[in-house]
C-alpha cells in the first residue's frame, strides 16, 4: 500500500516517542504501547475536531472501540520518535471507521490499522445512532483508502481457560470498565515470549464485545493455530468480552 | 520541612506531566505513575553524571533500588506538570542515598522521598562495594537534608496470601526481573479502592529484598493495621521479594 498518497485534507498527525515505560526486556516498544498511542491519537483527534469524549459526555454519549485490525512491521527502540497519522473514512448508521498509519523518524511507514467505533448512550446503556454526532463529524470524513485489511471477523473459542484475571484498580478506566490496554496485556502475557518480543512483522485483530467491570473475573482462553494465537476473554456470566487474533505477517508483502 | 532551602549545587530538576496513561478512574495520577517518574529521574540523573546503568553495565555493575520511603500530599490531575528534584546525600560502603522532592506547577512541594540504592555485580550475582563507583559519584554528594523520614524498617508478615501472581512478559524489565512498578501495582490492586484513589496524603515505604524472575509465582500477603496496609510479596521458594507499608499521613504536618 506504500504507493497510496496519504496527505492533504483529513489526515492528521500526532507525534510520539518510545519512552522507558514503553519498552520490554529487549529494549523495544511493546505492541501494547503502540496501541496505547494509536488510541491516544484517536482521542485527541476527535477532541480537536469537536467530537471528543469531553464534548460527547455532556450529551451522555461516548465512543466505544468495537474492532481494530493492526499491522506492525518492526519493533521500535527506546527513544525512537514516531508519528501516528489518522483519518476518518466513513459513517454507517451504527459505526464510524478510523484509519491509522505509523511512520518512523525516517519517514518510513512501519505500521497501519483500521478501527471501527460505535457510540454508546450512557443513560440507555445501548448503542446510539451515529446521526447523533453527524453535525460534529461530517467535516471529518475523507475518501482516503484504508491502509490495510479491515478488522477480520473472529469467532468464540471452544477450549478451556488457560488463566483467569480479576479486574482490579490498575485495570479500570474512568468508566470503571477494564481498560482496552489491559485486555491487550493479558493476551501478550499468554503468548510465547519470543513471539511477543521478537520484532517480526505482526498482524493483530481485536473485537471488543462486552464491557468488564471492577470486581469481575475474566477467563483467558487461548488457541494456537499454526503460527497464529487466538484469544477469547470471557466474563464469569458467560458473555464474551473480547476476541482477538495475533499472526506473523510476511514482511513487506502488505 | 518547607523552610529548608532546596537549591544550588547538587539538586537537579526533571520535568514531567501527568499523561493519560498515568491516571486512574478518578482522572488523577496513580501513585505508581509518580514512583515511575521518580525512578526515571533517578536513572536520568545518574546517566547525566556518568554513573548511569549504561556506563555501569560495561563493568558488569548495575544499580538496585533497596528501599524507598515516599510521601505524597495530593493526587495530581491529568495534564498537570510537575518536577522531580533529586540529589544524592551520601555513600556508605554498601549503599548510596538519593532524595526527591515533587513540586507542582505552582511551585508547591506536594511530595518527597528518600531512597537507598545498592550496586549489583552481575557476574558474581552479589552486592558490589560502593567504592566501585566512587570516582564517578564523588562529585554528586551533597549535604542537603533529607526531605522526610528515611525508609522505615519492615518485617515479614505472618498471614496467609490474599492472592498470587505469575510473573509474565508485561512484568519484566531488561534483566528479565519483575519491574519495580509491577510490584507496586500488585499492592495497589489489593487495597480498598477509596484508599488508593482518594487523593488523601499518603506515606509508603518499600523494601526490595530479592529479585523475581519470569515464570516465578509471587504470593501477595496483606495485613491491615488500623489505617495502614502492610504487604509482603513472597516467592514460591519462601524468599521474601518485597515488603511494603502504606499509611495515610496527617496533612501538612510533615
Amino acid at each position: 500500500m506504500e504507493n497510496v498518497v496519504y496527505s492533504g485534507e483529513g489526515v492528521r498527525k500526532y507525534d510520539f516517542a518510545v519512552i522507558s515505560q514503553d519498552v520490554d526486556f529487549t529494549g523495544h516498544a511493546k505492541i501494547s504501547s503502540l496501541i496505547c498511542n494509536i488510541l491516544n491519537a484517536a482521542g485527541e483527534d476527535a477532541r480537536r475536531h469537536g467530537f471528543g469524549i469531553g464534548e460527547l459526555s455532556k450529551r451522555n454519549l461516548g465512543w466505544v472501540l468495537s474492532r481494530i485490525g493492526l499491522e506492525v512491521d518492526r519493533a521500535l527502540a527506546e527513544n525512537e520518535p514516531y508519528t501516528v497519522e489518522t483519518w476518518v473514512t466513513d459513517y454507517t448508521p451504527l459505526r464510524t471507521t478510523r484509519c491509522f498509519r505509523l511512520v518512523d523518524g525516517d519517514g518510513k511507514c512501519f505500521g497501519r490499522g483500521v478501527s471501527y467505533w460505535c457510540l454508546l448512550d450512557y443513560v440507555k446503556r445501548s448503542l446510539a445512532p451515529m446521526d447523533s454526532v453527524r453535525s460534529f463529524a461530517d467535516t471529518s470524513i475523507t475518501d482516503i483508502p484504508h491502509p490495510c485489511a479491515d478488522p477480520v471477523k473472529l469467532r468464540p473459542l471452544q477450549v478451556d481457560p488457560c488463566s483467569s484475571h480479576k479486574v482490579k484498580y490498575m485495570d479500570i478506566d474512568f468508566n470503571r470498565h477494564m481498560n482496552t490496554l489491559r485486555y491487550v496485556e493479558l493476551m501478550l502475557d499468554e503468548m510465547p515470549i519470543d513471539f511477543v518480543s521478537g520484532g517480526s512483522p505482526v498482524r493483530c485483530d481485536f473485537h471488543f464485545l462486552k464491557e468488564t467491570l471492577l470486581g469481575d473475573t475474566l477467563d483467558v482462553l487461548e488457541l494456537v493455530e499454526g503460527e497464529s494465537y487466538r484469544f477469547e476473554l470471557k466474563r464469569a456470566d458467560g458473555n464474551v468480552a473480547v476476541l482477538a487474533k495475533f499472526s506473523h505477517l510476511p514482511c513487506n508483502v502488505l
